[in-house]
C-alpha cells in the first residue's frame, strides 16, 4: 500500500499489524495530493466528510474529542511519500491547541509547563509551516525575502538573554506562556491576520501545508537528485499526539537496528528525555545513546538501558521484530509518554556504502535474506561510494572547512591539491611530485594529459556531461564542473567573491557534493573490503548481461579488469593521438596536401598505435576489445593560439598563412555535426587503413605471444549502410593482407556505433551491409535526438530540470520515452536482419543503473562504462536479471508520460475534467485509504491492555501484545 | 519495355511497329549492364550465344555477313538508358571494318572514298572509345593524363595543313587511306597493342565500352544532376549500319516536331549531306535547315525540302505520325543512305522552359493531350526556368564570355553587378544605384540586408544549403556558392588563378550553371507569358495540397501571392531583428542583466514588430500567416570583431569587459544544438510574450481595418510536450489579454515545428499538450537525423555524392528512407491524437518537387517554400494529385535501398552469389530482350517492299508500309 499510503503510513499500518503501540490515526492518500495539485490546490470534494468520519473514530478510540475544551484530542500531521524523503517535507505537531483547549490540557496533565511548552511549539510551528511567517519578512536593505529571518527563535533567544538562561529547559511555564503571546503577536504583525484558534481550521491548514511542502524547493531538489517523480505526491498522516515532553518520565528518540555508518550488527540509537521529536533533529541538546555498545559521549552518564530498562527491553524486542519482518536494517522513531512507549515510525535505514555492503552480506549470512534479495535491493549509489576516496568527515579540518562555492558534482570523490591553470602546468607540477587541481574555464581534448596528472578538475563552465565531467569520470578523477568562479588565465588565478586562489594555492574538491573548499582537507583511502568481494561474487552469479569498460589505455584496462570488466566496449583511439611523441605526426598528417604526404605521416604513427593496441590486448587477454576508428574533427588536433600556430608553422617549415588557411578551412560552425566519425575515413581512407593495420599487426604480435585477442573494430557515426560497407571493405582488406602474411588465425568483428537517429532507422540495412555488432553511442544519439549539444546545454539545463520539462538530465539517464523509441527501433531492425546480432552500449549511460536496466530490457548483450563504474554496472545488470518484469522501468516511464498526469502548469485545463472525475473517484479513494487505516486505529488499540487508566486520561495507552509472534493477519 | 530495352531500344521497336524503316538490329537489355557491373565487369554466361543468334538473324535480313570479306555486314553499337542522357555515353559506328572487309565494302559501294572515310572514322572512334588511347597519353610536364590530348584529330589537322585543305571534305580517298595507317600506328605506339582486326573482337569491345561508359564521370554527373539511379544501367543497341556518308545522295540529320527553343508548332530540323551522325554533333560543317520555315543561315542556299523533296515529305509524315503516337514533341534522328530514308532514333525532345509551356498548352488546345497529361508530364525544372531572368545566350558577349571558375549552382538566375566584399559595402553601393554582386567567404544572418541589396551572391565556402544558398533562393537572388576563389577582405579583392577581381569590377553570375563570369553580360528580362497563366489555372484545378510561402517581409509576401501562394507557412521573425532601427534594442535586450531590463528593451522592439506583422497580414489578407517565434541563438545578433564590440560597449556605456564576457558566455560549441528555438522562450519567457503581443495587436489592428487575419503561431525546436505547453500558455495568456481589451474576435492557432527527431517520436504527446498544427522543419530535422551541419558538410558532401553514399543531397530532396520514417512517425502519432491535425512543411524541401510529392503521400495539408518556388510547388502538388499511386516515390526509394542492389564497390562479395544466379537468370533475360527485338528485325523488314534491289546490294532497304494506319500488333 506504499504507493497509496506513503512509506510512513504503510509502515505505521504494518507496525499495528505486528502488534506494536502506534498512536491511532489515519492517512490521507497520495492520490489526494495529486488531485489537490491537479485541481489548483483545492481539496477534493468529499474529503472533508471522510476526514471527519476518520477523526471521529480516532476520538472514539482515544476517548477524547478534537477541539473539546473538556478533554481535547491533539493530533500531529506528517507527510509521507512513497519513498522516504527524510527532513524534506513539513510536519505540524500539537494541532488542536488553543487558549481554551490548553486549559483542558493543563487540567488533564496537571503539567502547565508541558502544556505551554506544547502550545508555544505549536504556535511557532504553525506560524512557520502553515502560515509562512518567514516568507513574509523582508530584508530591510534589499527589500527581498530575508532568508535568515527566524522571528520565533529570535524571541526565545531574547527571552533567554533577558532571563540569563542557557538552555530551553530553564524556561518556566510562565516564560512559555509569555512566548505564546509573543508568537501570536509576531504572526499578527507580520501577516496582518491572527493565529487561528479554531482546531478544525488548524487541521486543514496543516494538511494543506503538508501537501504544499511537496512542492517546496528543497523537496523538489531532493526528488530531482533521487529521481523521484513529481506526480507521486505525498500522503498525510494524521495521528493522535503522544507527548515525549510531558515530563521526565517521557522522551523521544531515534534508533537503528544496526549501525548505519559501519553496518555493525548492534542496536544503535539515541534519545532525549522530556522532549519532542523536533528537539532531536534540531540538535539543541546532546542526546543520550540508548545503550553502552559504544563509549558514551562526553558529559553523558546514562543511557536508555539505564534510565528506563523495561522500555529499552521492549524497544529492543520491537527492533528485532521489525528487522525480522522487513528483513533490513530499520530506522525507528519512538516516543515515551509518561513511561509508555509509542512507535512513531519505522523505515529501512539510510546507510553509508560500506555499511550497506556489511549489512547486505551479514543479512545473507544470517539467512534473513537471500543473495538475490541482497542484490535486488542494493542501492547502486552505495557501490559508487565504496570505490572512492572520501574526506575524513570526522576530522576537525573537515568540520570547519571553508566552502568557497558549489558547482555540479560532476565526478565523485575527494581531491586535494594545488591549483594550476593549464594542462601543461598541471603536468609539469605533477611531474615534480605535487598534487594538482587543474582549474579551467572548460577543458578540451588537448588537456587530457594534464587532467590525468591531476587529482581533480574544477571548471567554470559545462554541465554534468561536459568534456571535463565525462573525461574525469572515465579516468576516475574527481571533478566539480560549472562552478561560479572567475578564472583569469593571464594572472593565473581564480576568484570567487573576494577570495582569490592563486596558482599553487591548496584547494579541496568534493566531487560527490560539488563543493569547492579552500585549503587542504584530510582524506581517507578506501580499500575494497572482503564484503565487497563476497557481494560481487554473488552479483556475478546472477548477472546475465555482460559489463565491459570504456578504456583508452593499458592502465585503465587493468583497473577496469580488476573491477570485473569483461572486455573493452569502447577504446577511443584519438586520445592516443595527443601523446607528445605523436601529436606532431598527427598534425603533419592534417597539414598534408596530398594522399602520399598523408600516408607518410600516418606511417610514422602506425608503430606507436600498434604498440598501444598490443598493450591493451595484453591487459585484456581473453576478452574482446572494441576499438573505434578515429572520431573527432581534425581541428581538435590543431593549436588555437596565434603563438602556437606560429610555432607549428616554424616546426613544419610551412608559411604561417598556409597553416592558418588550413585551420580556417577545417573550422566548423557545428563540429559535432561536421567532418568527424566515419566521414573522416570516407574522405581519408588511409587513416582507417593505418588504424586497421595497427590493430591487426598488434593482434598478430599478441597472438604469437600466446595472448587471446578478440578485436572488434567499430566504425563511428554511421548514418548510412554505404558508409559502413566502404569502411568495412578497407578494414577487411588490411586484415586479409596482415593476417595472410603472418599465418595467424584471428577472429575479428567489424561493427558500428548507432549514434545518429538515421542509423537506428536504417539499422537493418547496416546489418545487411555487413555490420557484425552494434554499440549504441547514446551520448551522441541523445545530442542528435534532442538537438542538444551537451557542451552548450549548461545555460538552460538547470531551468529545464527546475521546470520539470526534463525529469532527469538526458545525458545521465537514457530518455526512455524518446531516445528509447529510437533504440528499440535500432535493436528491432538490427536483429530483424541478424537474429543474433551482438548489441551493446558505450555511451556514458552504460554506467547509469536505470539505463543499464533499460538496455537489459531491450535485450542488449553488454553495457560498457568507465572503469570506476564497472562494479555499479555489474550490480545493475544483476538487478535487471532479477527483476520479475524487466519491462517495468519502461512501463513506468510510459506511465509517467501518460497524458492523465500532465505537468502541473496545465492546471486550468484540467480543472474542468477533474471537477467531474473527482466527484466520482476521489471520495472513494479517500475512503479506501481510510479503510486501510482502520486496523491501525482499531485492531491494535483495543487489544492493548492499559497499564494504568486514570479516569481523566482519555488517551488510550498501548503496549505490544505479541512481541515475538507472527504479525496478526486478521482485520 | 523502356526499363529493359532503354529509351532508344524501346522507341526503335515502336517505330518498327509504326511501320517505319529502321535498320535491323537487337538490344542487349539494361539488366545485362547491371549484371555486368555486379560480376566485376564480366559478360554474363550465355550472352555470347544469344548475341550470335541475334546477329545471325540480322545477317539473314540484311543478306550480308558480319566479318565477311565478300559481303560484310557493318553494325553500330549505341547506348540507351531508360531515360535519355543525350551525348553522355558512348557510341561506336562502322563496327566490322578491317583491311579485308574494307575491300569488300569498296567493291560493294564502288566508293573508295566513302569506305576509307568510314574506316578512318571507325579506327579513331574505336581507339578513343573502346581502347582509351586518350587516357594513356601523359602530359610531358606534369606526368599526369593530358586532358587535351587528341592524337587522331591532331593527325588530321596535320595532314590538312600539309595539303593546304580547309575542310575535311577535301580529303581524298588516298588521304583517308593514309590516315587509317597513321591512326593504327598511333594506337600501337600509345598502347603497345594493335588495333583489333577481328570483327567479333571489335563488337565485344564496343559492347563493353558502352557498358563502361555508364560509369564515366560525365555520365555519373548527368545522372546525379537529373536524379537517375546508378543501378538502372544502360542497354546496348546493335544495329546494321546505314551510311549517310555514302555519297551526295546520302546524308544525316536531326529534327524536332516543334521548335524546342520557342515551342512554336512547325517542323524544325537540320541535316548534312554526305555525313555521318557525328559530323552533325561535332559542328564541323554548317548544317542545312530541313525547310524554309525560318530564314536560312548565311551561306546556305537550299534545304532538305529542296534537295530531296520526297524524302522530306516522308520524313514529315513520320514526324506527324510519331507526334500523334507519343503525343509529345519528338526529337528524331534520321539517315539517308543513297536516297533511302532510315529512322535512327526518336524520343521526346528536350526543350526550354518557355517552349515547354507553349507546347503543353498547344497540345491541350489541339486536343492531343488532356490538361491532366500536360500537368503530369511537365518537367518541374521548366517552371523554375520561366521565372528567372537569363543571360541573352545569343549575344556575342555571352558566346565569348570568360568563365573565371565554376561553383555550386546554389540559386538559379543570371546576375550582373560590381563586386563588393561586405554586406555594408553592398548596401551602400546599391543605395547609390549600383548593381552589386556580394562576394563573401560565407554569409551569416548579419549579411541579410547586403544580400537583399545585391543582384547576386558569390561565396567561397558552403554547399547547396549553406546560409548564402538558402537565403538567396528565398530572396530570389542568384547565388554561386563554394566557388574555388580566394577572397581577401583586407585588400577588397578576390583571385582565381592569375585573375584578380577588385571591388567595383564587373562580374556576372550564372546561378543555373554555377558559372562565375568576368565582366558584364547582357540579360533578358522574362515576363510571365499567357501560357504560364493558362497552365497554372489548370494546375490550380488539379491541386489538392495547398502551397504556402516562406516570407519574412511584406514585399516577399506580395511576390509570393502573385505566384499563387495560399498563405505564409513560415515567417521568420529574427530577420526583422536585424533591421538597423532595432538591432540596438535587440542587443540591449541581450546585454540586459535582469528581466525588467530585458522587458524594457523588448518594449521598444514591440511597436516595430507589430508594424511588420500588420503589413504582412495586410499582404496576406484572407490567408493564414504562420509566424515562428524567435529561433536563432542570441550570439548571432552580437558583433564579432574587436572594433564592433568596442563600439557596442561605448554605445551602451558598458565596460568593454562586460560586453566581452557576455559574448563569451553566449559563445557556443555547436550553436545549432544550443540555446535557440523554444529554449530561448523557456529561459526568457518575456521574449515570447512580446512577440505574441506584437502579433495579436497587429491582428487586432488589421481586423479593425477589415483585413481577414488568421495568425498561426509556431513554436520552434520543440523536443518535449512540456516545452510546448509552457510556450503555448504564454501565447494564450497574451491573446486573452489583447483580445479581451479590444473586443475583437480572432481565430488563431498555436502549433509547433517538428524539427527534432524527438519531436517526431513524441508527436502524440505534443498534440495532447495542445499543438494545433505541425510544420515539419526538414532542414533542421535533416541536420539532426543525419548528425550533419549543413554549413559544415561542404568538405565531404561532394565525396559522398560522388561515391554514391547519398543518391541526392539530403538538404535538397527529403531522404525518404531515413528522414521519411521519422516524418511518417510524426504524422501518424500526431494524427493519432488529433485526426484532423493540420500538417505542413516549411523546410527548403517544401519547394523540391519529389519532396512535395512525398509530403502529399504522407497526407500533408500544405507545403511552404520560398516565393520563387511557389509555382513549382503548385505544379508538384498538382502532379502528386494526378499520380495513380502516390506511394510510388516512396516505393521507389525503398526499392533502390534494397539489398539486392548493393553499391558497386561491393563487387567482390557479389561475385560468388552471382556466379550461380547468372547461370540461371541472365541468359534467359538476354533471350527475352532478343525476343522483344525480333519485331524490329523481322516484322518490319520482310513486309517492306524493296524500291530497287541490285544483286550486289545485300543491305535490305526499307520503306514504310502503312504510314497512317495503326501500328501492326502481330509478332
Amino acid at each position: 500500500m506504499k504507493n497509496l499510503l506513503g512509506g510512513k503510513g504503510a509502515n505505521l499500518a504494518e507496525m499495528c499489524h505486528l502488534g506494536m503501540p502506534v498512536p491511532p490515526g489515519f492517512t490521507i492518500t497520495t492520490e489526494v495530493c495529486t488531485a489537490f495539485y491537479q485541481s489548483g490546490k483545492k481539496f477534493p470534494k468529499g474529503l472533508k466528510d471522510e476526514v471527519d468520519k476518520a477523526l471521529a473514530r480516532v476520538e472514539k478510540i482515544m476517548g477524547s474529542k478534537f477541539g473539546s475544551t473538556d478533554n481535547p484530542l491533539l493530533v500531529s500531521c506528517r507527510s509521507g511519500a512513497r519513498i522516504s524523503m527524510p527532513g524534506m517535507m513539513d510536519t505540524v505537531l500539537n494541532i488542536g491547541l488553543n487558549d481554551e483547549t490548553l486549559k483542558a490540557l493543563i487540567a488533564k496533565t496537571n503539567n502547565p509547563r508541558f502544556a505551554y511548552d506544547s502550545y508555544r511549539r505549536f504556535v511557532a510551528m504553525y506560524g512557520d509551516v502553515v502560515m509562512g511567517v518567514k516568507e513574509h519578512i523582508l530584508d530591510k536593505v534589499t527589500g527581498e525575502v530575508d532568508k535568515n529571518a527566524d522571528p520565533f527563535g529570535h524571541a526565545i533567544d531574547k527571552l533567554k538573554a533577558d532571563k540569563g538562561y542557557k538552555n530551553d529547559t530553564e524556561l518556566t511555564a510562565d516564560d512559555l506562556k509569555g512566548l505564546v503571546v509573543t508568537f501570536k503577536k509576531i504572526i499578527k504583525d507580520v501577516l496582518n491576520q491572527p493565529f487561528p484558534e479554531d482546531p478544525r481550521e488548524q487541521l486543514w491548514g496543516a494538511i494543506g501545508a503538508v501537501f504544499d511542502s511537496w512542492m517546496i524547493t528543497r523537496a523538489k531538489s531532493y526528488r530531482k537528485l533521487h529521481g523521484i517523480p513529481e506526480d507521486w505526491g505525498t500522503a498525510v498522516n494524521v495521528q493522535a499526539m503522544v507527548f515525549g515532553n510531558m515530563n521526565d518520565n517521557s522522551g523521544t528518540g531515534v534508533c537503528f537496528s544496526r549501525d548505519p555508518s559501519t553496518g555493525e550488527n548492534y542496536f544503535f540509537g539515541e534519545y532525549l528525555i522530556n522532549a519532542q521529536g523536533e528537539d532531536v533533529v534540531a540538535g539543541i541538546r546532546t542526546p543520550k545513546p540508548i545503550n553502552r555498545q559504544k563509549p558514551l559521549p562526553k558529559g553523558v552518564n546514562s543511557t536508555l538501558i539505564d534510565d528506563m530498562p523495561k522500555i529499552y527491553k521492549t524497544l529492543e524486542s520491537f527492533k528485532e521484530k521489525l528487522e525480522n519482518h522487513y528483513r533490513d536494517m530499520q530506522d525507528i522513531e519512538f516516543t515515551i509518554e509518561d513511561g509508555r512507549l509509542f512507535m512513531l515510525q519505522c523505515r529501512s535505514g539510510k546507510r553509508t556504502g560500506h555499511a550497506a555492503l556489511k549489512i547486505a552480506t551479514d543479512l545473507v549470512n544470517e539467512k534473513l535474506i537471500t543473495k538475490q534479495t541482497a542484490i535486488a535491493r542494493f542501492d547502486p549509489n552505495h557501490m559508487t561510494q565504496v570505490l572512492l576516496p572520501t574526506f575524513d568527515t570526522k576530522s576537525e579540518a573537515y568540520i570547519n572547512r571553508q566552502v568557497l562555492t558549489g558547482g555540479l558534482p560532476a565526478s565523485p570523490g575527494a581531491a586535494v591539491g594545488q591549483a594550476y591553470f593549464s594542462a601543461k602546468a598541471a603536468e609539469d607540477e605533477a611531474a615534480k611530485g605535487k598534487k594538482v587541481i587543474l582549474v579551467r574555464l572548460e577543458t578540451s581534448p588537448e588537456d587530457i594529459k594534464g587532467m590525468h596528472a591531476s587529482q581533480g578538475i574544477l571548471t567554470a563552465r559545462g554541465g554534468m556531461t561536459s568534456h571535463a565531467a565525462v573525461v574525469a569520470r572515465g579516468m576516475g578523477r574527481t571533478c566539480v564542473a560549472g562552478a561560479p568562479i572567475t578564472v583569469d588565465y593571464g594572472k593565473n588565478l581564480f576568484t570567487i567573491g573576494d577570495e582569490v586562489i592563486k596558482a599553487g594555492d591548496w584547494v579541496s574538491l568534493d566531487g560527490t557534493k560539488g563543493e569547492v573548499i579552500k585549503g587542504q582537507l584530510p582524506t581517507k583511502e578506501v580499500g575494497l573490503s572482503d564484503e565487497f568481494h563476497t557481494f560481487m561474487k554473488w552479483v556475478e552469479a546472477e548477472k546475465v548481461m555482460k559489463v565491459r569498460t570504456n578504456a583508452d589505455t593499458p592502465n585503465d584496462s587493468r583497473v577496469a579488469r580488476s573491477y570485473g570488466a569483461e572486455g573493452i566496449g569502447l577504446c577511443r583511439t584519438e586520445h592516443m593521438f595527443f601523446e607528445a611523441d605523436r601529436i606532431d605526426h598527427v598534425r603533419a598528417m592534417i597539414l598534408a596536401n596530398t594522399q602520399p604526404e598523408r600516408e607518410e605521416a600516418l606511417s610514422r604513427i602506425l608503430p606507436m598505435q600498434r604498440e598501444d593496441f598490443f598493450e591493451i590486448f595484453k591487459a585484456m587477454d581473453g576478452f574482446p576489445v572494441t576499438i573505434r576508428t578515429l572520431d573527432p574533427p581534425l581541428h581538435e588536433f590543431l593549436p588555437h593560439s596565434d603563438h602556437e600556430i606560429k610555432q607549428l608553422a616554424e616546426k613544419f617549415s610551412l608559411p604561417l598563412q598556409a597553416v592558418k588557411d588550413r585551420i580556417d578551412f577545417l573550422h566548423e560552425q557545428n563540429p559535432m555535426l561536421g567532418l568527424r566519425g566515419c566521414r573522416l575515413g570516407i574522405l581519408y581512407p588511409e587513416i582507417t587503413s593505418m588504424q586497421a593495420r595497427a590493430i591487426f599487426e598488434a593482434a598478430v604480435k599478441a597472438t604469437k605471444e600466446g595472448i587471446k585477442v578478440f578485436p572488434e573494430i567499430m566504425i563511428p557515426l554511421i548514418g548510412n549502410e554505404k558508409e559502413f560497407a566502404a569502411q568495412k571493405a578497407l578494414v577487411d582488406q588490411v586484415a586479409k593482407d596482415v593476417l595472410g602474411k603472418s599465418n595467424v588465425k584471428l577472429n575479428y568483428l567489424v561493427g558500428t556505433m548507432i549514434e545518429l537517429p538515421r542509423a537506428a532507422l536504417v539499422a537493418d540495412k547496416v546489418v545487411e551491409a555487413g555490420a557484425e555488432f552494434f554499440s549504441f553511442g547514446t551520448n551522441d544519439l541523445t545530442q542528435t535526438t534532442f538537438g542538444l549539444s551537451r557542451d552548450d546545454s549548461g545555460i538552460f539545463l538547470p531551468r529545464y530540470l527546475e521546470q520539470n520539462i526534463w525529469e532527469t538530465d538526458p545525458f545521465v539517464t537514457i530518455d526512455f520515452e524518446g531516445l528509447g523509441q529510437l533504440m528499440e527501433i535500432g535493436v528491432q531492425k538490427g536483429r530483424s536482419a541478424d537474429k543474433k546480432l551482438k548489441i551493446g552500449i558505450c555511451g556514458e549511460h552504460g554506467g547509469d543503473p536505470p539505463s543499464v536496466m533499460f538496455c537489459y530490457d531491450l535485450g542488449f548483450d553488454y553495457v560498457s562504462c568507465s572503469p570506476f563504474r564497472v562494479p555499479l554496472a555489474r550490480l545493475a545488470s544483476a538487478q535487471a536479471s532479477l527483476k520479475a518484469s524487466p519491462k517495468d522501468l519502461k512501463k513506468k516511464a510510459e506511465k509517467e508520460a501518460n497524458p492523465a498526469k500532465k505537468p502541473l502548469s496545465k492546471q486550468a485545463e484540467y480543472k474542468k475534467k477533474l471537477a467531474k472525475k473527482l466527484a466520482e473517484t476521489i471520495a472513494p479513494l479517500a475512503n479506501q485509504a481510510l479503510k486501510s487505516l482502520k486496523p491501525m486505529a482499531k485492531k491494535v488499540l483495543p487489544k492493548t491492555p492499559a497499564k494504568k487508566k486514570p479516569a481523566n486520561d482519555k488517551v488510550v495507552k498501548v503496549t505490544p501484545k505479541n512481541n515475538k509472534g507472527k504479525p496478526t493477519k486478521k482485520g
